[in-house]
């Protein structure tokens, strides 16, 4: 399998954003976009569950465009979910409507982590290819389509608890306890999950968004430890692609800085508890974009509040490297009219050639060496 | 009822680092400290459920003696819970094993909260007073005692959403969609806790405690209009008493320097997210300790290296305005012993007549107008 070829995309806007070249205004996209809140992505998932939903292209396709048509966003994003890579090492997963996704044998020790599968992403994650090729092959060059997956921290974190948890306390106690058997899964899930964001690429996807969820579940010292470094060598595998690439932690906005640095990325994703100026001057002096940051509780106000805190949020971002975005995924009980007034708010959106002239030459300056 | 006589205490370094006066060594003690970490509280727990024993004296002083002696740290704080003030409103309040505290009824409306009885702490709270009395009693002069509150955003949001959730999305949505109701409830709570905290100090209370538990579930701006403000408001009324405050909102590292301008708190908590360094930078220029803010989860290491993280963060906060403590509660399966070599790693600390003079003279430029 080779890449698709290159093509000109009618709406390029996120891939010039993602180059921090100059547009007229942010691209925009939701996290979760392809979601509850949508009457139409429910009406799909009456009739299947979310894992089926995941494991059949045509119905992972079907809800990947759905926001396309209904919210009018700028990029598409395949709907899977990051735990498939721990499953495709063997694990199996439940998805239980009301308790979230769980592994009932969870990974605890040096013989649990040597007996989990080496991934080969052909043959465990093809269902999730064939959805991007299809994916592609139905957006065909309107919008760039983003492929996803979870970092390794945040899947070792499922994979040691079982389940979503309020403090991780069982998957920190190994990192405190026992780091280097630690390190030994960090390090499996790292080259996994390596293998199949190229592989993502090779399959369509134009973009590429690293989640480490559970960032903020760590202080710093631990954050650098377990974390930074296998975001930054999945990010140098996807870097060999040519393909762009988002790195979300959320809960971790005091370490914008150090992600940008040790990964090199196109974008960093900023959450709702970081301030646009405050994410600038943790990135300053680097060519960076930075995505972000709604409050996906703020979509529950009246239009025209939401529109004018979206109006907000772009002057506070400025005008260069900047793509709009919620801070967290949008939440199942937004009304798609909410989510409509933000992406409209954006799109509605014109910098002016002096701010962007203003904002070139700023970036140009700090971009010297 | 007024307040005891002032008497001098025996150990009264947290009294003096609350003072930002020059201490030997930090004062140390863990949020949590009466919990189920302790075999001894556990004995206790096992006769009679968590909210008889925080609504009898005899039980609940029990548990708070319990670490004085078992653990060895230097301030006792009393044995309850923040959710009794929303209780003496009328909630009905109930606490399953494995469940978690939850009110049965929520509040949502403007009806709702009109329903809330105004307290009188004396009348719907004397049992905490009571046990405040008794435990003051047996503490004698040996160390302070500490009392403590829930703030009125983190009681609102457990009282609209009737337990704990992992995103407080409906009380989230009242602030975004009602914000006037929302503020008719947190300036109810205002008032309640204010009141509240003040009887604690009629009642033997030589220091007090502040909970934000939920700062973290709002960004800036909301923290700064449905947070602050009460906060504020609070302090002003303890600061009446003349006792000293502590402020603790985790998740809102960003804020310390905000939070010590707005309440004037003798002690800012920092939560594990926060480094010393940075948490020293937000809040410099300012005469205000800070209380912390080792990991919970790093009690999970081997003795040793307790030791070794306890004296690299004593070190980090340096000697002037530092309470060594968790940057959370600690967690009920830490082993005692670890717990110990917390606390011991702390008393085995001694600052050098060199470091003290040095940071004295800072403190003093630091001060000056």
């Amino acid at each position: 399998m080779t890449a698709l070829p290159a093509v000109a995309l009618t709406n390029d806007l996120l891939l010039r954003a993602l180059r921090s070249e100059p547009v007229e205004r942010p691209p925009v996209w939701m996290m979760r976009q392809a979601g509850r809140y949508l009457p139409e992505y429910r009406a799909v998932r009456a009739k299947s569950d979310f894992l089926t939903m995941c494991r059949t292209p045509e119905l992972a396709v079907e809800v990947t465009l759905q926001p396309l048509h209904l919210v009018g966003v700028d990029a598409a994003i395949i709907f899977s979910d990051i735990l498939v890579v721990p499953e495709a090492m063997g694990m199996k997963l439940t998805l239980d409507e009301g308790i979230g996704p769980q592994f009932p044998v969870p990974v605890r020790t040096a013989t649990d982590i040597a007996r989990l599968r080496k991934v080969d992403p052909q043959e465990s994650l093809g269902y999730v290819l064939d959805a991007l090729r299809l994916a592609r092959h139905e957006i065909g060059n309107r919008v760039p389509l983003i492929g996803f997956a979870g970092a390794p921290w945040t899947l070792a974190a499922y994979m040691i608890e079982g389940k979503g948890t309020k403090q991780f306390a069982l998957a920190k106690r190994l990192l405190f306890e026992q780091p280097a058997v630690a390190h030994a899964l960090l390090d499996h899930l790292a080259t996994a999950v390596g293998d199949y964001m190229v592989a993502q690429v090779e399959a369509g996807a134009q973009v590429l968004q690293l989640f480490e969820s559970w960032a903020g579940a760590l202080g710093p010292r631990e954050f650098r430890t377990f974390c930074l470094p296998y975001l930054a060598r999945i990010a140098k595998r996807v870097q060999s692609t040519g393909a762009p690439l988002i790195v979300f932690a959320p809960g971790a906005g005091w370490a914008l800085g150090e992600i940008a640095d040790a990964t090199n990325a196109e974008a960093i994703g900023v959450d709702w508890h970081t301030t646009p100026q405050t994410a600038r001057q943790l990135t300053q002096a680097r060519t960076v974009a930075l995505q972000g940051n709604l409050d996906p509780c703020a979509l529950y106000a009246a239009p025209a509040k939401i529109r004018q805190r979206t109006h907000e949020m772009i002057s506070a971002f400025g005008p260069i490297g900047h793509i709009a975005n919620l801070g967290h995924g949008i939440l199942p009980d937004i009304p798609p009219a909410h989510a409509r007034a933000f992406v409209d708010a954006v799109k509605e959106w014109r910098w002016t050639d002096e701010a962007l002239a203003r904002s070139a030459n700023h970036a140009q300056r700090a971009g010297a060496p």
